[in-house]
C-alpha cells in the first residue's frame, strides 16, 4: 500500500510503500548529526525511498544530493518523492550498484551519507522479501564495499557521515581506516541513559588526521519512556534555523 | 617527599613519592570497572606505585597479582607498600621491562589489567622528570608493545581490562586486534553528562568471537561540580560486598 507521509519539516512529504522498506528513526538522527554546510555536494549510498536527502535539505536547502539506490521499486518511488516536493534541481535519484557509485555519481563530494544494512547476510531471515533484507542485511553490498565506494566518491577532507550498529564498532573502524576515512566523530544512542548503547552515529575524514571525539551520548527516552528533550527538538527541527 | 596514604578501602595503605608518579581517578575507575572473579590470576603491566593491585585486592581478596614496573625506585616503593599491608602471599612486585612480561611473569593468566601512557612519545615535555614522563608518554613502551604483551600474557578466553584516551580509539582498536584482542566492553567517562568523552574503560577478550557493547556512559560529575552517586560509590566502595 502506497502512501504519502508528511515529514513535518518545511512542508516536505515522502512517498513510501507499507510492503516495501520504510524509513526510521536512524534516518532521522543521521540527518540531524551529518547537518550539512551550505553549497556542500553530497551523495547518498543506498537511498531507499530517499528519506535522507529529503531531511538534508529540509535542514538546509542550499545543497544538492546525488543518491543511488539499486532497488528499481525503490529509486522510482523515491524519484516521484522529489518530484512531489519539485526538488530535480536538488536531488538526483541514480539506479544503480553502489559499487559503482564513482562511475555512477562521480567524485570529489564534500560529504557522502549512509544507512546501511546492519548485520551480515549470514544472519540474514530467509522469509524476509528483498526489500526489506537489503535494508537490514548485507545481501546486496557488504560494509566494505560501502567504504570503498565512499573513499572514492570523497574529496580529501570530505566527510562521510553514518550510522551504525555499535557492535561491529571495532571492524567498523578497521574498514574505515583501510579505506583512508579516519574516524572523527562518534556519538553514542542510548534509549536511555542508563542502557546499553546499541547504534552510533559516525563521521569519518577522507586522508584525516587520526583524532577521534566521543561526543555526548544521546539519549532518546527518558526514564518514564517519554522523548527526551533533544530527541523532539531533533524530530521537530523544521526549518526555523 | 614520601607519604603513606589510606586508599579507604579495608584499611589498605599505599607508600607514594610526591616527587615520583601518584596514582590519580583513573586507577580508581579502572579498578572497579575490571572487578575480578575469585581465584583470577592478574598481571598488571607498569603498576607504578603498585596502585591497581591494591584497589583489585580490595574489591576482591581472593586473587593474585604479578605488578611488573621498569622503574626500580617505583617498584621498591610498590614492594614496601604490598609490606605494608601483608600482601606478599597476594600481590608479586617484578622490576623489569613489561616487554619481557612473558619471561619475566609466564602466562595463562584470566586477566590482565593497564593503566597506560595515554599519549605518543612525540608528544613528551622535555622539562618533565622521568618518572611522570613515562607514565605520560610512550617514552619506555608503545601502546602496541604493551598489546603485544598482554596477548602473551593471557589465557585463551583472559581479558585485558585498560583505560585509555578516546582519541586514540581507532588506532587502540586496531592494534587490539592485531594481537588477537578482540573489544568487547567500552565505558565511556564524561566528566559531565553534556560534555565530550575523554577517556575510556575497554576490556577486550583473547580470541574473543567479534562483538563490542557500549555500556552506559560514566559522567563523574553532576551539573553543580559534585561527584554523581555512582562515582561517589565507586571511591567509597568499601569491602562491603
Amino acid at each position: 500500500m502506497e502512501r504519502i507521509d508528511d515529514l513535518q519539516l518545511k512542508g516536505l512529504r515522502i512517498i513510501q510503500d507499507s510492503e516495501l522498506f520504510c524509513f526510521g528513526t536512524d534516518a532521522v538522527l543521521l540527518a540531524d548529526f551529518a547537518s550539512p554546510k551550505k553549497g556542500a555536494r553530497i551523495a547518498d549510498l543506498g537511498t531507499g525511498t530517499g528519506i535522507l536527502p529529503l531531511l538534508l535539505y529540509g535542514r538546509q536547502p542550499d545543497i544538492t544530493v546525488d543518491a543511488i539506490e539499486i532497488q528499481e521499486k525503490l529509486a522510482a518511488t523515491a524519484q516521484r518523492s522529489v518530484e512531489l516536493n519539485g526538488l530535480e534541481g536538488r536531488i538526483r535519484i541514480v539506479q544503480g550498484d553502489l559499487r559503482d557509485a564513482h562511475r555512477l555519481l562521480g567524485s570529489d563530494y564534500d560529504m557522502v551519507v549512509v544507512n546501511p544494512p546492519y548485520d551480515k547476510a549470514t544472519a540474514a531471515i530467509p522469509s524476509m522479501d528483498e526489500s526489506h533484507q537489503a535494508a537490514r542485511f548485507e545481501t546486496k553490498v557488504t560494509w566494505e564495499e560501502i567504504c570503498k565506494a565512499a573513499g572514492r566518491l570523497l574529496r580529501p577532507g570530505g566527510k562521510l557521515c553514518l550510522i551504525h550498529r555499535v557492535s561491529r564498532m571495532a571492524e567498523i573502524f578497521e574498514t574505515l581506516r583501510a579505506c583512508r576515512l579516519e574516524p572523527k566523530e562518534m556519538r553514542l544512542i542510548h534509549s536511555r541513559l542508563g542502557s546499553e548503547a546499541v547504534c552510533m552515529l559516525l563521521s569519518a575524514a577522507k586522508d584525516g588526521r587520526p583524532s577521534l571525539k566521543a561526543l555526548p551520548p544521546l539519549v532518546v527516552h527518558e526514564a518514564d519512556g517519554s522523548e527526551t528533550a533533544e530527541v523532539r527538538k531533533i524530530y521537530h527541527r523544521n526549518g526555523e534555523e
